[in-house]
């Protein structure tokens, strides 16, 4: 006999101690990892609390640096459609509008004011427009080419069909402002087409804002409208679409302090350019350029909301103000707060407009920074 | 007898007396009018002593305005020739060039140096260059477009034989700077080829400088020549030809103040752009330029005699450094006495080279401006 009945029964008798003494520790463990359990969900909850208060925080400073970030200004440039005609091809005149498209883009300018040099007057004229359009096949087609531009890419088939002025829009360079978003960028807001294809009553619309996803938007809006879309915070990610509500386009600039691209309007002459100023309050500041203005260099300009800029043709701004019949001024710097001369000690005996945006623009931004400086700041 | 002796007697007396009074007062007037030119001739001799000496005084005074006038600095600006491949075809791509060579001419650049930024050591890979030309065609050609529009109209046919680069020269906007003189402009400077028909000894040579006549100026030099001439002042509207003399071509520059159109350089590298500089002091004041630049706003500049201001390409200033051999950084901040973002805030993600000329020039001008005063006052 290898092993005794005494050993067997000791060895029995230790496992039904082990036994008991395992059931006293598993109680006891049991106890622990409940008492633990009831910790970490205590933490959890208090962490959630943290959490959902930090987020609060986060919200409100955001919100905050959001209004201080946002810009509180506009910049309207306005010039003559006859621009396009001194083009030596249908290449160059495409080209051209790209490189003023590209100018108001780099410089944040708001609205872009095309008028007809030859005066209000034309318009009765039968037979003196060629090409489509009231005002002219230049304004219109530079107008148009500028729209085209600031649009996305991504809604430019819901807005431009074809049409001979794109003909050569292919080579235009993109404008990479802000608003132009890659498909899974992720963004505040984002440019959207309402699409046709309604949702169930009382659940607004869907747009159509570049992503992998729709955006269901809280208003019911006609289809094929061109929106500003804030995207909510947090998004279900299982959800088919994304969520959203319309705000106007003014705000990504006024709350976020984003350049949100510029609006087109086309003007009858150049007095229209003011009368047609779709702020109620107008334009505060007005500046003319010319060679003949005063040096830019010992201005200051006074604080304003609404500044416009205005650029002459091949003869200038002399050239607009005669041919307009609202006015009795033949002197341009009547018409403006200021007429300045941005380019003082100039190497060429001409500046073309659409070089004099570049140069005027970098010669006005420390100015009008200047008067911004909290924002400037951020 | 209707007429008695004594009467005829009489008659004849008194003739006789008429003609004595006649003489005598024939004799007065000649007296007097002797007294009257001899007056008239020193009166004149006075009146040309004060006008030769007026002139003099005149002369010396014009002396010191253009003393006072001239520009004591140059500026020079450096590219890679790289931007050219940017365009979207042949057409575009001579108009870049243009757009270049324009915003130079605006700013009044003296220099331009195109480089490759692909590095001095491209040049031993075989075959990688298409076209003519060492530095790849891009920089040739940019070169080239570059010295078209520089050189004044007339001079043209005699500097640039039909070429292949140039086969668009049509669309490029002209520079009208000052040196590109129309025939009937008067000018006390003008740039000129000297011509294959030689003086008689010792009288030097005939100059083409676009008026209706010749020039003939003092030194004998090799036809083919490109001179600056300055123009005698008083010259002799009988004469055959105009009468001038040879000057260096910065001398309308630092003399008159005047714009004088710039020079072409190529350079091998980022690098060469520094070490090849014709001012044998150097560049004392060097900018390099860029979106991650030091906001322009908040910089002075020091006091310089040759500005260099350095634009990137496609990828930037960052891509230049890494392709040269001869530089051990890889910030390009580095290289630069200012690196600067010259156009803070900017609505387009980037902004292209052709663009960020215009823009830089524009904002370093009145900061330029403001260290020479007294020049800018004038
Ligand atoms: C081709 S220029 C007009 C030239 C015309 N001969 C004149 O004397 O006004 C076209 C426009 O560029 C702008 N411009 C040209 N030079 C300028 C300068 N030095 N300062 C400000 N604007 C300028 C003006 O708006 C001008 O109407
Ligand atoms: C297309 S940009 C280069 C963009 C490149 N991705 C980068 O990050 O530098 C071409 C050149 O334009 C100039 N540039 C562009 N934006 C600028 C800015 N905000 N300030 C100064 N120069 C700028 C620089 O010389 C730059 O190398």
């Amino acid at each position: 006999m290898s092993e005794s009945a005494v050993q067997k029964k000791e060895k029995l008798l230790s496992k039904e101690v082990e036994g008991k003494l395992d059931w006293k520790k598993w109680k006891a463990e049991r106890k622990e990892e409940k008492k633990r359990r009831k910790e970490a969900k205590i933490i959890k909850q208090l962490e959630k609390q943290r959490r959902d208060e930090e987020q609060k925080a986060e919200q409100l400073l955001q919100e905050q640096e959001r209004k201080a970030k946002g810009r509180p200004y506009t910049v309207s440039i306005a010039l003559p459609g006859s621009v396009m005609d001194n083009a030596q091809s249908p290449e160059l005149r495409t080209y051209l509008a790209g490189q003023i498209a590209r100018a108001c883009a780099v410089f944040c300018v708001d609205e872009v004011v095309v008028f007809d040099e030859r005066g209000e007057d034309a318009k009765s004229v039968e037979g003196e427009f060629k090409g489509i359009g009231k005002k002219g096949q230049a304004c219109v087609q530079l107008a148009r080419i500028l729209q085209y531009l600031e649009c996305p890419q991504y809604l430019r088939k819901s807005f431009f069909p074809k049409h001979q002025d794109l003909q050569f829009a292919g080579l235009l360079n993109p404008l990479d402002s802000p608003h132009h978003m890659r498909v899974d960028e992720e963004a505040e807001f984002r440019e959207g087409v309402v699409l046709d294809r309604p949702c169930k009553a009382g659940k607004g619309s869907f747009v159509n804002c570049g992503m992998r996803k729709e955006v269901q938007i809280d208003k019911q809006l006609q289809a094929g409208l061109r929106v500003t879309v804030s995207l909510n915070k947090v998004q279900n990610t299982e959800s088919k679409v994304y969520k959203g509500v319309v705000v106007a386009p003014h705000i990504p600039r006024r709350e976020g302090g984003l350049y949100w691209g510029y609006t087109v309007r086309l003007a009858s002459c150049l007095s229209n350019v003011f009368t047609g100023c779709p702020h109620k309050e107008g334009y505060d500041l007005t500046i003319g350029t010319s060679e003949r203005g005063s040096n830019i260099d010992s201005v200051t300009l006074h604080p304003f909301k609404h500044l416009l800029v205005v650029f002459g043709g091949l003869q200038g701004l002399e050239a607009s103000v005669d041919s307009d019949q609202n006015l009795d001024v033949t002197d341009p710097s009547m018409l403006f707060d200021l007429y300045l001369n941005t380019c003082p000690n100039q190497g060429s005996r001409t500046i073309r407009t659409e070089e004099a945006i570049l140069i005027s623009l970098s010669g006005l931004r420390p100015k009008i920074a200047s008067l911004f400086v909290e924002h400037k700041a951020v």
